[in-house]
């Protein structure tokens, strides 16, 4: 079966310290978190890198999720590597380290049996391979895309010049200003919304997110866990959820829209639950709907007046 | 009519800078703003001092939206003042200064028509003029109580004595970490209830609250609005909505809390788009449910499952 979503992103081993365990070569990268989530909703491809020290575990990792595997390359050299380490109240995030090793000259190709997939999420990576790997696709339905600060700064041009051809943009509030020159969100929205790319997608982590669809402005606030781990990968396991919700439903509309950032909140909650990417691979439906109907019970208010 | 509600506090001067206004004299403090608001929902009486250089119209303000203020002294001297500034982007305050004046010898004395009241809100002040007030109350049904790292810091023993004797704490992140040592807000809310407190709300500013209702967790998220003008007196507003929504319905089930969390939220969200007391002033409860109506469009997710 050929892939209803197609992300394109890196394939990383992450050495992650928290105040409770450290780890070193975890499966990560934003491709890897966002296709384990976004497999139990819809077929989906990944289109990466990984060196010749990727181990078969891992690959099977992500075959026996039942993720499409044809649009990862293997170079010789070294698997993207990256380093954090939180602090002891899981609040802030230091990079130790990003060793690029074969990211460096990825240079994305999509299998031919992905370029008809009608829902396409370009994770955060150069904007330049993002618009060829747009190039590639055949007029897909969807188009998620998600950028950082550097590629703003760095590459700005071959990104805004990206934002029309997007429909939702994922970003948090210092890439919106950095965007922008708005720190004011809904101010920054509208503004990227002129920009030409219809929904903006306000991450902000422990407090939620904020959909912007045309002139409506959705709250989705994220559950309140009485236990976090290992927050990496929380954003792309997001996407994750939120992407597949809407290839499994083909639907894109509104309310479609506002019940996705609900499930890849919903999913998101379950990797921050767990070191690695553990939390994604143990979701199934059923505790997917426990999750949606626990969150109905945080967020839900009576619908009444005065 | 007497009071159904009764709040203490201070009544002070404002100087607060925003990035668009500045003014001197401007009527606050936390019973001013609580009573403001809590005064559309329910009768409410102060408890509060000032100087006798008060000016006869901001008592006119106060008592024009109908709250009693039989429990208002004057002493001789300067009514409280408080200086503050904004950043450009509303996300920081620096206190400019804080000059006590009448307010370092406030001794709250309550009007006898005011100690039958069965809901009161103790203010941000020393935890024993706090204790002092409950002791002149009788048995009231709901007392909610407000605190800041200062007395947490200053006067621990005083404040943990008086937990006990209140239903509902009202704080932020840094106060809980104070009074608990826990960063995780989950963690914090339960050890506070182990303390004797059974409804810890927990207030994040522009990102809302959370209500930690005996093991039951109620997320309220903030409205997301086009433009904040002066978030000062924002979280005593939202008491007020709160607590002046659960004297109105004679109500302190979970319910009842969660939607009067709502109200004042909604209130709140009138308080942080003018500057000073205007917003809380020009609410009436035809605009307060519109802005219910609006919240509902915000934050209702449709009920749905995979």
């Amino acid at each position: 079966m050929d892939p209803r979503l197609v992300v394109v992103g890196s394939v990383a081993y992450d050495s992650v310290e928290t105040p409770t365990e450290k780890a070193d070569d975890v499966l990560g990268g934003s491709a890897s978190h966002f296709a384990l989530a976004s497999q139990l909703l819809a077929p989906t491809g990944v289109v990466a890198v990984v060196g010749d020290d990727f181990h078969p575990s891992d690959l099977q990792r992500l075959v026996a999720r039942g993720v499409d595997v044809r649009g990862l390359s293997t170079l010789p050299g070294k698997t993207f590597r990256w380093g954090g380490r939180y602090d002891e109240h899981l609040k802030e995030r230091t990079t130790l380290f990003t060793d690029l090793n074969v990211f460096a000259d990825f240079r994305p190709e999509l299998p031919e049996a992905y370029r008809d997939a009608p829902y396409l999420f370009l994770a955060n990576i150069d904007p330049d391979l993002q618009s060829a790997v747009l190039d590639q696709c055949h007029n897909p339905k969807w188009v998620g895309l998600d950028t950082m600060n550097f590629w703003i700064r760095g590459k700005r041009e071959s990104l805004v010049k990206l934002l029309p051809r997007v429909h939702s943009l994922f970003l948090n509030d210092s890439e919106a200003y950095d965007l922008t020159g708005h720190r004011d969100v809904t101010r920054a929205a509208h503004a990227i919304q002129k920009m030409g790319t219809p929904v903006i997608v306000l991450k902000k982590g422990e407090h939620g997110s904020i959909l912007f669809v045309k002139d409506q402005v959705y709250v989705v606030p994220a559950l309140v866990l009485p236990k976090v781990k290992d927050p990496t990968g929380a954003g792309d396991t997001y996407a994750g959820g939120m992407a597949g919700t809407l290839a499994r439903l083909d639907d894109t509309s509104p309310d479609a829209l506002r019940f996705a950032a609900v499930v890849g909140t919903c999913m998101s909650s379950m990797c921050v639950e767990s070191f690695g990417p553990d939390g994604a691979c143990a979701a199934d439906l059923s505790r997917l709907n426990e999750r949606l109907e626990w969150y109905e019970r945080q967020v839900r208010h009576p619908s009444r007046r005065l």
